[in-house]
């Protein structure tokens, strides 16, 4: 059978299931990718594991979203990655080496391989023919152990590339282009695989723009084929010998077909408050502008940089606009040295960050109240940025330039028609710097075992769970209405968020908003065998945290029961031992009342027999039938007290 | 009579009292330099004043400490302060621009000036010949407006330097040799005048390195002459038009005198937690190093990142170490950039920063809990780096770099002899970048007149303050004891901090650590005519934050009643109309309690006519003699409500 890209991919790395969409398939993994934001969690987890070393061919911890280091938090959980990347075998690339996906592309990708990263932007590593897919911090961990990674197979989307990008249209505009045609759920439940001659005319940095922002279609994620330009590449790189073809069987087809002609593109812009608000860039002109951010993930390339410094070129930026230049990785930053355009970009007034995610993920360079603020970045949510009341557009380098000339929204092409700025081509180096002054290598095995993990006083361990017992006798600790999302369960921010490290700490935070008793009310259960929760329809909407289950669970949380569940929060709900069951008759929710104690006795053996369970009401004597969803792989976990527990009996077990 | 340095600045610039050690003396102010975290106020205080145009010959506002925006509150300030640059007449520096004291030094310093700054290290400017003293928010406020500045006159202290710096030694040496001799005392109410032969061989940037550091000693400000270096080094600032000579007369004497043999000094540096903890390099040898920064104010040339990369080039740091590199200025930063060391520090793993204050007033690089920090910067106070356990140490470039490459504390004499490193003199150009991209023009007073204020939601202007009652019979709203701080009275902190802009705001922390009702209980009594607060020993004391006056007085405080006050914020006090009485009896202070009404009929007339002012307790009718020890301008502050009051009133009678 004639198999596209995507399809090579996946069956080469298939260990369960097949490839009809919809239907769970488990994928052996190649290479992991952690960061600072979600790696303390996966760095607990391996040490909840007693995991010895880690099972993948590749796995890098980066150092990239917090490098603001106001206080020792963020140093502090540096020390313990760098210490936890040492003991588990994973390259360490230090904070301020770089974006973790482009610098992961530049030294560590190869065409062929999969890959599992506890980022949402992993999905990048498409660019050089790479099956990599951004999951949640448990999900790396088991990858990390060498278990396969389960996701359900997605429809194949063949974008086909024709024609050249006209000047002043570049990559970021390609993907600006299928979010103006598809919005941001464009590509759910979706890979998206470019082909066609339009690549001839994409670099892998290009490719990489590309992939990155696919993340923002809501797809599973984006692939490329593996062709002469990865090649030129990797050669770039001094990693040619890592490279191998992988292009699209002859007659291969695919489950959904797409076309662009790149000669038709124009420059486009995100409006605010979402990358899904795209425009041509002649729809808002003239709108001012206070600032102006180069560099993130989505738009990392050297060639990104260099364009906007031969713009700028023996010019001052317009003095109200702040023009903020977040280069990519220290590689590149000695690039843009070696080059000259350094030089030019300082010299037209921009202010030159240090290597990392920067404003991208809040973590500096906020805008002003109101004021807009244009950027290559991937994302423009509301709040983002970390301003409250923000206004982020995304746009290209050229688009970003111009504005940072202009002061004002300005299609780029105007700067070729009205002030005689010909379109840069930047002479790019044959061979890139290389540089590893940053990049620490794995420990051998032997010298591994012996690195203490160095916790600073706001990190603690993974607590350890129990596993299920055989009969639940426990309270109602809190009953909840419909849709209640992880944002209400475990708040994020500023004054939560440093605790991301320290369970018992950011426990203190749950339900806190709804019912701020109820953290003191259910700790004083804790040592009686725990609590239930009782909730509506939509339990556990929204975010993917894995804190909105593991919170609860350390303050003695057993089970939930509701009448349905987020599909997300459920599967966090069994990966950490917690039961989720639903009422059979939703009706007798409402006849539950706070400090009710439920009876479900004989639950392990209920829950291995069948999909029903039986609970009892000491007020009144009630009965309710309740039933899980749990597939045998989940109900082992949940009897084991979750996913961790259960992998760690199975390593012991041998 | 044959005079000093700095005796001829003072005598070029006295308009009220005599050169007796001392005695007050009023300065006419030529150059003010503001910073943002202590500009918003000097702003606010403008606009208070009613004041059309600043009346010194140059007006600089910078952006230099508040530059992480992590949300809208520090861009918002940004905003703010160009707008009132714009409509007050100052020059404006961009955030990012650089460094306040090096870029005054490169763009606007001129010898035989006086400046007043709101920072503590305007004594830098000193390095060019200049008269420049670091004074709270209030009086650079009085000096842009036209006022003298008053101090008391200082010893001046001429410290002579003979002899040539060895090999890895600099200037920061020279003031860390002080620092070991004197301690962090040892300059209180004197001036430092630098002479002697030993100055031909340390550069205007050599000077600003001795000069800043001269506030870790205390001095009211440092002082060097103006000579052929200063001359070559505003050649190279393409501003030699400004130079004049300015050196001692023959047979000029000082009030104490000092000798320093250069050629005797050796690699010091300061322990954790003060930079009076001086010691020689060699005797804390091999501790190890987690962080090295290079720059701020205290090491801002060229010459010092120049030095640094050219120790590290072609070899990698230790990849323990953070090497962070905090350039200057973007000026400096095109340099670095034009001369290849920039290529040099990031190919030897630094991460590189936007230009500013950084981790030197705790905006970023805070270092890991407990591991040493070595930094070029002026100051090491604890937690001053915002981590609660630092250990931060002070040192020059040379020991820095060494630290860099080896990872633990290194006396740099040690890469010449262990390494084969030969000492860099890294060639410096004879011109220095030029950039005014980010530096603002004062508009011409037409256009500044049009000019609105920009205030995000966190700014509101300074409050309107009324004259002083021509009777008060207010109630006592608190009663505290002995060496109350200006800490309690209003704590600083990341809490407090970012409603510096705002009064009504940040006055809800008025002593809440001493009594969290206060707040509440005397804002009941603001319709009524306020209250008064009676104090122990030595109200006041600590920090000289204009804050904790304002905002009591915002909250209805019309006088403190106390045994004594701390010097600087009884100056506080008078300057915002708040009354400052002294028991006579300090025994009295006993027999009031909280909630007692005091009645001080006629106390306008009472303070007029001299220092003694009765007051009788409502509850049981008993009477306290109270005294003030205010001058006769100061008297006419009270009056008016405070100084800004009073200088309005004469704006507006002309």
């Amino acid at each position: 059978m004639a198999f596209n890209v995507t399809q090579q991919l996946i069956s080469d790395h298939l260990v369960y299931g097949d490839l009809t969409p919809g239907e769970e398939i488990g994928l052996r993994v190649d290479q992991a990718l952690v960061q600072d934001a979600t790696g303390t969690m996966v760095m607990l987890e391996l040490e909840a594991l007693d995991l010895d070393r880690v099972r993948t061919e590749i796995a890098v911890q980066y150092i990239d979203h917090n490098l603001l280091q106001e206080d020792e938090r963020n140093p502090d959980d540096h020390a313990f990655l760098r210490s936890a990347a040492g003991r588990f075998g994973l390259w360490f690339s230090g904070p301020g080496n770089g974006v973790s996906h482009p610098t992961h592309q530049q030294r560590f990708g190869r065409p062929g391989a999969t890959m599992a990263g506890s980022d949402s932007h992993t999905c990048a590593a498409g660019a050089l023919g790479m099956l990599a897919i951004g999951v949640g911090g448990l999900d790396v961990a088991m990858a990390l152990a060498g278990e396969p990674l389960y996701v359900r197979m997605p429809q194949i989307w063949g974008v086909e590339l024709t024609g050249e990008l006209p000047d002043w249209v570049s990559a970021k505009d390609v993907v600006l282009e299928m979010l103006r045609r598809h919005g941001v759920k464009g590509g759910v439940n979706r890979i998206i695989e470019y082909h066609g001659p339009g690549l001839d005319g994409l670099t892998a940095m290009d490719r990489h723009v590309i992939a990155n922002m696919g993340a923002e279609l809501g797809a599973t994620t984006t692939v490329f084929p593996s062709d002469a330009e990865v090649r030129r590449f990797l050669a770039s790189e001094d990693r040619e010998d890592v490279w191998r073809e992988l292009v699209a069987d002859d007659g291969a087809s695919y489950d959904l077909e797409e076309h662009i002609d790149l000669s038709s593109l124009e420059p486009l812009i995100a409006k605010p408050s979402s990358p899904g608000n795209v425009v041509p860039v002649r729809e808002v002109a003239d709108e001012p502008v206070a600032q102006v951010v180069i560099g993130s993930s989505a738009n990392p390339g050297l060639r990104d940089f260099a364009v906007v410094a031969e713009t700028l070129h023996g010019r001052y930026a317009d003095p109200g606009v702040s023009v903020d230049v977040n280069p990519t990785s220290r590689e590149i930053l000695q690039d843009l040295a070696k080059g000259g355009w350094l030089f030019d970009l300082v010299s037209a007034g921009a202010r030159v960050h240090q290597s990392g995610c920067l404003g991208c993920i809040g973590m500096g360079q906020a805008p002003a109240t109101g004021r807009n603020s244009l950027r290559t970045m991937p994302r423009n949510f509301p709040g983002r940025s970390g301003s409250h009341e923000d206004s982020v557009w995304l746009c290209s380098p050229e688009t970003a330039a111009a504005a940072a000339l202009t002061g004002v929204i300005t299609d780029p092409r105007e700067l070729s028609h009205e002030q005689g700025i010909a379109y840069p081509h930047p002479k790019l180096p044959q061979r890139a710097s290389v540089n590893t002054a940053m990049l620490v290598k794995p420990l051998p095995a032997e010298q591994a075992r012996d690195v203490k993990l160095v916790k600073g006083p706001n990190i603690s361990s993974l607590p350890d769970f129990d596993a299920l017992p055989a009969d639940l006798e426990v309270p109602v600790g809190l009953i909840v209405g419909d849709d209640v999302s992880t944002d209400e369960i475990l708040p994020a921010g500023a004054k939560v968020l440093p605790y991301r490290s320290n369970i018992p700490k950011i426990s203190e935070f749950v339900y806190h908003a709804v019912d701020p008793d109820y953290v003191e009310r259910v700790t004083a259960l804790r040592e009686d065998g725990g609590h239930l929760i009782v909730g509506g329809d939509n339990y556990g909407q929204g975010s993917s945290r894995e804190h909105a289950v593991i919170a609860p669970r350390y303050l003695g949380l057993r089970a939930v029961i509701a009448k349905s569940f987020a599909r997300i929060h459920w599967q966090n709900l069994a990966n950490f031992g917690i039961l989720a069951l639903e009422f059979d008759d939703p009706g007798d929710c409402d006849d539950i009342e706070l400090g009710d104690t439920l009876m479900l006795p004989g639950l392990r053996d209920a829950i291995q027999r069948g999909n029903t369970v039986e609970a009892t009401n000491s007020r009144g004597e009630a009965s309710y039938e309740l039933r899980h969803r749990l597939s045998p792989r989940q109900v082992d976990m949940v009897l084991a007290g979750g996913r961790i527990p259960l992998l760690r009996g199975q390593i012991d077990a041998g």
